[in-house]
């Protein structure tokens, strides 16, 4: 059972109060603490997370096109990729203290899963899954109004570019640069599934990234970089400028 | 202008009628017709379309969820990609007329864009986003119970599940039910065996198959259960009932 101080947490600080505590259950529990337990029962939180991943995309294309009302779908497009990924909703997720609920296997907690990033989002994703069903759509907004929409209100993800395109931007200020992803490692099991990324620029491993796949990885590794870059001291072309 | 011929179809179609009618017409203006008429200062509908993107992913979503209520997450993320898709979406399209119906410029309309497999998804997108704009969620939903569901309850997008699975997620869908595979016979010379199952549902015979082993008699076995169940008056399925 999910602990009383989550219960309460939910409830103080986003005001929210499940009917239905077994659907909360089901979104905080890992396919490891299952297969640990399959006398009990207990079901992971996958099919969640597949109906919370097209929740959270309605959620933000709503927001995004309401708010942004002369922005052209290109723009769009990109915007809620930069947002609906690894990144950004393990990041929430961790504001939110998930990471904290999780009922996980003995083994996968060994191995850190709990501040895994890919497991980070799938909790995220699972949470808003579990909120639709037991409240409706109406309750993911309030949450997002809370948890997602100030961080797009204050320009996160403002750069409006993917975090490869933006690379490539602030690299070629002046003039060609090569730029290539180098694939690291692939590890875990097929439906927690971890890519591992170097992004190399003319020879020089310049950031390592993670993600759910290839591409999320990529994107990780490309902003990984972007902020290693922009940090520099002599990063005299520290202004984006796009 | 859209077509009053137009208007009156999704009437008399579909049961739908647009408060803003501009949002009609945005959702079937395309930029190539937009660029042509710059004077008109008209939208094209991409803004639409990357809304009714979303929209039509928690659309689809929702339903095999709930539909499938066995099915994990791996095997709904499959099929899920099977109908959010061009082909699927571009037949939706045609089947509702909406090519009769978009405004395209004269190239496009002279490169026969008007049958173009992406153009009609993208319009089929661009009016669910007009949709939900001017009727929200749930006309979606009372659209896609018309032009989408009848299409997953008839098994199109079924490939990806094995026949007995699949029986299984169809026969179960109002409760629990026992199915049991009996062995008829088993014939033939070694290289030359042919086996024959009967598929028992509730204690009731709804399909026999033959094989090479009994795994392939089983399958085949479920196959027919299946489209004998679909071809049925009461496959009533076909409702939400959410």
């Amino acid at each position: 059972m999910v602990a009383s101080e989550f219960v309460s947490e939910l409830r103080h600080r986003y005001g929210i109060e499940f009917k239905d505590l077994a659907i909360l259950d089901e979104a905080f529990t890992h396919s490891s603490y299952v297969n640990e337990h399959q006398n009990m029962g207990l079901r992971d939180n996958e099919r969640l997370e597949f109906l919370g991943d097209a929740v959270l995309e309605i959620t933000v294309s709503d927001y995004l096109y309401r708010h942004y009302p002369t922005l052209p779908e290109g723009k769009l497009t990109r915007m809620r990729a930069a947002i609906v990924q690894t990144r950004s909703f393990s990041m929430f997720s961790k504001e939110a203290h998930f990471d904290r609920y999780v009922r996980l296997g003995k083994g996968e907690e060994a191995a850190g899963a709990r501040s895994r990033l890919t497991l980070l989002e799938d909790l995220f994703e699972a949470f808003n899954g579990a909120l639709y069903l037991d409240q409706g759509r109406e309750a993911n907004v309030k949450f997002a109004e809370q948890v997602i929409f100030p961080h797009i209100a204050a320009g996160e993800f403002d750069a409006n570019l993917d975090h490869k395109t933006a690379l490539q931007e602030f690299v070629q200020q002046d003039g060609e640069v090569k730029i290539e992803y180098q694939l690291l490692s692939e590890n875990g099991p097929a439906h927690a599934r971890q890519f591992k990324v170097d992004v190399v620029v003319d020879g020089q491993v310049l950031g390592t990234g993670v993600g759910k796949n290839k591409k999320a990885a990529e994107q990780d590794a490309a902003h990984n970089a972007l902020t290693t870059l922009r940090q520099a001291p002599s990063a005299g072309s520290a202004s984006t400028g796009s």
